[in-house]
């Protein structure tokens, strides 16, 4: 940690500064410079109260050198990890693909799809069982009975299920069910929730929140696996800029920031990181192409009746269409995509 | 809501649009212009499905007309709310001022607070029992231990406690020793805290989430107030922005603009919405100028030795500073601040 | 153009703005809706003072419908733009390689890179003579004797020349020596600059600005157009946005939806889009995925030397390993790629 | 200046970085940290490729500990500017105040309006004859003929004029007919612009670009006072976010953090900062609680048929109003405002 004095700072200041990073159990290395005093604190940053270290007088700012995080380093696990999930592999020279639509409505919807997806090459089949919906009065979901359908679903096709849990009440229920427990993004910083999905025996799907920093993101995937569950995939599902003609900003270079980083693998949502379906097989294209683990697509039968996020929702020939180009650039790519 | 479609659709996209239009509902009006045309809907917007004629073929972008939030609406209720919970006050003419610090860290600590804010004019005292942090490596706060001592600090001099609640299952427990319930900028969008917030017999503070528009945030509110709350104030913290001088943007004008939208009084949080001791004072002022109802300031004995956000944390005498400021300039608006 | 009047909108309100509606040219069509009425205006929503329609008494907002632009617009001329300048060409199924360094510093060194950057498949030099430098204090460029050595490099390389021009007093000079005039982000909105090289010989490359909107950009490539140069690469460098790990963030999606808006080709700077090196392989193999028509890459013989941008520089070998990625990728993409 | 080893960086690595930082003239201090290498270099950071050290293999990070800016800092003259030009006043406890149309449109209009505005107690009147304007297709001011109406104005009110002026040749025209330049936004880093404003005898106006950092806009200062020109005042007119509720979000936060690093006196625009007039009188008081230097303000004589801005313009009795809210919060700061 480098704290870094103002112009102005007193001796009495320095001293005091000094003392403070001695009682958080670093080694203050002082430094003089030009215009003014530097103290590089060597020893774990990590620890409660060390912010509060801009609190003393004459301190300008405090800057950290270590990333917060050790779990989900790269520093402590320098190889990639692979996450497997029934029918689902992401990492590893293989980019998974999980498609379905936003939410389950109904047997016959998620069934459909369910097969449609399988037969262009998706791996797994997302499907939102329990919905967080910006308005109280929009479609809140199935609940359980969706859980049940998603079930059926992939009794008929071997996908892994892919499904949103909203509480930690209802992780265990939804692990019932599930193969993967997904993390929205409003969710990225429940902490309760992280807590509890880190007891589950699923792997887990952690998206970023839109305003989320990539230390938060990755400090959020830190609860889950210090909780004990190793099988955390990050999602990159787009941030809030003031760019307003996509819904949000799919920053596609995160996915080589964070691989140099973590041993986490990467899933990019291009649905959701663009909102118009018109925009997503080009950017499912270009996630792969930025080395991308994976990818999660929203498909509908019926998109302009669909009972959420239609306007980003593929259809199934257009989900097809997506593939055969994405199937072009994996292999360019050399790595293996979807079920094939 | 209007459906502009693209200016290559088709007469039979037009007519395909018309129909889903009224299927949902809704009674068209059918505009020709120059260069395309318009579908103004008549009729309730806010039903599940709408945003998906977006999908429709031909169809451009799709804008709606009427906010997507009822009773939060001003349009339903003109005149503002002002929300008593104990000794705190906030609105119509009344700046109710909540103040102390980040986390309940012992007896002392929080009772020679409650005492220190009271003397300088504070209405309410805010200690977080509860902690949502960012990393799993600091400190996770008192939990119910530090419920008891915010109970005590009220039990010696009678103010107000507000404290936040992070889990549906804790809202019964919280309810029981708190005046206000926080719902955290983490947690605005956990709907099922909103859920439960909206039953609980106390008032509720909604702090914005970093990226949430302030649309999401009164859908938010929303939320509580349909689950049978009417007690919810909004409280503006600061949005993310590319500015990192400070750690969050405190947007101002949300505080006449959200008036004018909503009859929910607004708070403002001067300690996270810059991140920085120094300039909370001069935000504190700005708020009240700007006709805010309501302050929340982070206060502590030793901001250099908190547990948590020393960084952003006045002591006494800059927070009794602070508040005399504030008093010149509540009274040069012709209101009356705190406890005063 | 869309008038949405307030809730509490009188008759006289709704009467007065319809007057101003028709005062401008523009016919009113009224559509009384459940909650507000709403005034959607048939015409050229093209003129000057339009947006002052929303002082009236009793109007809410104005929302616009046609886009702001007419030359750029695909509206207008639906077939993409091919653009050529000596050895570079973007656009039509060819993908034009632009690579350089940020700053000419020397004849070795811009005449080596030329060499380089043609062996590894460039199809274009840049290179800045004059550069608009943050601070003061920064290497400002070598100027005329600059643009000398670029053309010393062009005369040996056959490569066309990419170079900045800050000032529509040096468009004559400028043109002399380059084939392709670059508009930098800082300048996208000096207008003058635009009408200049607008009356230039020479195609521009247009940087967007880190805040401009997508219309924002159109209209300044608008500007070009207006003043008689048809051949305007659009160039995508990155927007501000609270991402503080990559300088900018590069907003991929750019691509598709301009080409969905617009005829002229589009060029990205995984270089400034980025700010790092190590992260511009995967953001140009990513690009060509997303369908760009281009690309603008930033190489230096000793990038940790450089007198500008070494950190986002790639060596001359890191080109040839990025050249050879992206020449996979544009195969699958059933594209040429640079010189080949 | 502090050089951040990666955590894998050999041996060699970090010799390499030692010597890179002795050959840029700078001593450097290593600390081996528990986990990484660090090495503060003390000496003037404020030179050119400093920042390529990143590019040397090893380096994870260089971070900066001085500002870049030197004649702007208040570590060189830590007292704060007071500027005057003409019957503007701007610092030293006097709140200045500018006001009048975004452009001029007719001698009547803008007569008129300098008689309003010094009523209301307006220090200095603010018009547009050379606009910069979004799209070509809009009102583009009334140029040398817009100037002599200001000076016609000034004659009759003995008002201050402060206009903008967007090219490098045009400063000399501009300056005979000003008091105060303006550099507008969309022009902060046009360069040339800002090393001819430098040369003016006129007091310079410096708008904050709406994705600038602090940094830069102080870096743009430090171009106007190395050429020459002491007198210039800053003015912050807001930042692009992702709010789209105002056109700019006005991070009033400005005003005392940059008061902390600079000693140019700032004024604050509530009419770009918001976009709306209504929010506009909120936000004039606001500014000046928050500790701002100045204001300046759009005001037309019917807003509703403004040839620009018209929707963030107030009428002569709206400003009349504002200005009179505005003098009770200075008297509350103790603070002079306007003409009075």
């Amino acid at each position: 940690m480098i704290v870094v004095m103002k112009h102005t700072a007193t001796k009495e200041n320095i001293d005091d500064a000094i003392a403070r990073v001695e009682s958080l159990g670093l080694k203050p290395n002082v430094i003089e410079g030009s215009e003014r005093t530097v103290i590089a604190a060597v020893g774990d940053e990590r620890i409660a109260g060390i912010e509060s270290l801009e609190s003393c007088p004459g301190v300008d700012e405090v800057m950290p050198i270590v990333a917060p995080y050790k779990l989900a380093s790269s520093e402590l696990k320098p190889e990639p990890s692979v996450i497997t999930a029934g029918s689902l592999t992401v990492g590893g020279g293989h980019v998974g693909v999980i498609a379905g639509p936003c939410s389950v409505e109904s047997e016959d919807q998620i069934v459909a799809t369910a097969f449609a997806v399988k037969k262009s090459g998706a791996s797994a089949l997302r499907g939102g069982a329990f919905k967080p919906r910006t308005s109280p009065y929009s479609f809140q979901g199935m609940k359980e009975e969706g859980l049940k359908l998603l079930a059926t679903a992939r009794d008929q096709t071997d996908l892994a299920v892919v499904t949103e849990v909203v509480s930690p009440d209802d992780v265990e229920l939804v692990s019932k069910y599930a193969d993967v427990l997904q993390i929205g993004a409003r969710n990225m910083q429940n902490y309760r929730l992280l807590e509890a999905a880190g007891k589950s025996p699923c792997a887990v799907l952690l998206k970023r929140g839109p305003s989320a920093t990539i230390d938060e993101w990755l400090l959020a995937a830190e609860y889950i696996l210090d909780a004990g569950n190793p099988n955390v995939m990050l999602c990159e599902r787009g941030i809030r800029t003031f760019e307003s003609h996509t819904r949000f900003t799919l920053p596609l270079a995160s996915a080589p920031y964070v691989q140099e980083r973590t041993h986490l693998p990467i899933v990019m949502d291009p649905s959701h990181g663009t909102g118009h379906a018109s925009l997503v097989p080009a950017m499912s294209r270009a996630s792969i192409a930025a080395g991308a683990d994976g990818l999660i697509i929203e498909v509908h039968p019926n998109p302009d009746k669909a009972l959420s996020d239609g306007y980003q929702s593929l259809n199934f020939d257009q989900f097809a269409e997506t593939m055969a180009g994405c199937q072009k650039i994996a292999a360019a790519m050399d790595r293996t995509l979807g079920a094939l």
